[in-house]
C-alpha cells in the first residue's frame, strides 16, 4: 500500500484549460499539496483555489500548504544552486507526505502549464522516491503557456517542416541561435529579446495568458520591442508580478 | 455576419485529454468538418467520432466529410510541394464552408494534438481568409503527443535550464544537432534514430500515445533501438498504421 502522488498539469491560467483527465485526477486526491511561494504570486494561489472549488466534487479533500524555501542566488554554479534548492524543497514535501498521507492514500501536486516543461515538480518527486521513501506517482499533462501563446496569436509554433527551439531567457542572452528559425523563450524576467534585436526577427509576445488580464503584442521585433517593454513594465507594476513568454521567428527562412 | 471557424485541439488519442474549453467549443459548432484521409486512419476517424458522441450535447450539429487530396511526392522541392497541396486542401474547405455554413454560423475543425505543432489546419484557414473569403477563426489548444510522451515516461522534456528542440525525422537525418541536449522528433516514418545511434544518447519512445494500444520503450539508444524497430514493425502490421514520437537526450550534458 504505497502512497500515490498525482502530478497534475492545470493549464496556463484559464480554468477551462483543465482536461477531463486532470479533473478526474483532482477528484481522486485525498490531499492537495499547495506551494506557498510568498506574497508575489497570491493571484495564482487564488486562481488555483478557484480551479479546485469549481472542479472538485469530493467534499472530503484536504489542503496542505507547503512552504517553499527561497533559492540562493545562483552565482556561477546555476545547476548546483538549483540542485541544492530542489533538495530542500524535496525534504519539505517528503515530511508532509509522510505526516499528511496515510499509506494507500493519494496526494496531488498542481502544476501550472505542463509538468514536462521548465517545472521542477517531477524532479522533486523522483528525488523523494530515489531517497527510499515508498511512493508511486503519475503525471497528467496540461496546456502550457507556450500553447496558449500560439493559440491566441493564431500561429503555428513551427514553420512548415522546420524545427522549434524552446529555451530560456538565460540561454537567449548568448544570442539568437544561428541555425534556428523559431525560438520560444520562457523564464525570461529580463526582456532578453532586447539583446537580439534585429529587423530579421518577428516577435509574438504574451503575458498573463489565458487570464482576463491577458496581453498580446506581435510584430517586427525592432518595431514593437519598445511597446512590449513599456506594456510589460506597466502591467508588472499594476499586478505586482508578471508571467510572460514569447516566440521569436526569422521573417525570412534561414 | 461572418462565418466563424473553430480550430479545436482534441488531444493525442485519449478522449480524456479534451479540455473544458475544447468541449465548449465543440458545442458551439453548427457543422463539424471531418477530413477523410483514406482507409489507413479509419481508427482515428472512429476515435474522433467517439469524442463527438461523448462530449457534444447539442443534438442538432451536422457532420460534413472533407475529401483530402493526396500530396504529390515531394521530390527536391519539399516546401513547394506542401504549398501546392495546401492550396488544393484550402480549395476543398472553402467550397464546403461556402456550401454548408450559412453566414453567422459556426464550423469546427478537429485537430489531433495541438493545432500549433506540425499541423496545417491553421495555415489552410489563414489561406482561405487571405483569398478574400470572409471568415473569422479561433484556436483552442490541445494536449499534444509530445506532452503525453513525457507524461507517460514521467520525464521533463528539458534538463534543468536547458533548451528542447522539437524537430522532424527529415531534419534529424542530418545528424543529432551538435549544440542540443534534448531533441523531440515528430513526423518520423523512417525510424531516423537509427542514423544517429550513439551510446551517448538515451531515447524515450512512444506510439499510439493515450490510446489502449499505447507502447512505451526507453533506454540507452544503442541498447533499445532494435527492440523499438521490432515493436514498431509488428504494431504497424497489426494495426495497419502507426503514429509515434520520441525524445533523444544526451546522457551526459553537452
Amino acid at each position: 500500500m504505497m502512497r500515490n502522488i498525482l502530478i497534475i498539469g492545470i493549464g496556463a491560467g484559464n480554468p477551462d484549460h483543465m482536461t477531463v483527465q486532470a479533473i478526474e485526477a483532482l477528484n481522486r486526491a485525498d490531499v492537495l499539496f499547495m506551494p506557498d511561494k510568498g506574497t508575489e504570486k497570491a493571484a495564482l494561489q487564488q486562481l488555483r483555489r478557484r480551479i479546485c472549488d469549481r472542479f472538485i466534487r469530493n467534499p472530503d479533500y484536504r489542503t496542505v500548504t507547503v512552504a517553499i524555501p527561497q533559492r540562493a542566488p545562483a552565482g556561477s554554479d546555476y545547476r548546483g544552486s538549483v540542485d541544492d534548492w530542489h533538495a530542500r524543497i524535496a525534504a519539505s514535501y517528503q515530511r508532509l507526505f509522510s505526516e499528511e498521507l496515510a499509506e494507500g492514500q493519494c496526494g496531488a501536486l498542481l502544476v501550472w502549464g505542463d509538468p514536462a516543461l521548465y517545472d521542477s515538480t517531477l524532479r522533486i518527486v523522483e528525488r523523494i522516491r530515489a531517497s527510499g521513501f515508498a511512493l508511486d506517482y503519475e503525471v497528467i499533462p496540461g496546456i502550457s503557456s507556450v500553447q496558449v501563446l500560439a493559440a491566441r496569436h493564431r500561429i503555428a509554433l513551427n514553420r512548415i517542416g522546420e524545427p522549434v527551439l524552446i529555451t530560456t531567457g538565460r540561454k537567449l542572452a548568448d544570442g539568437f541561435p544561428a541555425d534556428q528559425d523559431s525560438v520560444v523563450v520562457m523564464l525570461d524576467g529580463d526582456q532578453t529579446f532586447r539583446h537580439v534585436a534585429s529587423a530579421e526577427l518577428d516577435i509574438y509576445w504574451g503575458a498573463y495568458l489565458g487570464t482576463p488580464d491577458e496581453l498580446l503584442i506581435s510584430g517586427r521585433l525592432t518595431e514593437v520591442m519598445a511597446e512590449i517593454e513599456a506594456t510589460r513594465a506597466q502591467a508588472r507594476q499594476r499586478h505586482g508580478w508578471i508571467m510572460d513568454v514569447y516566440l521569436l521567428r526569422r521573417n525570412r527562412p534561414a
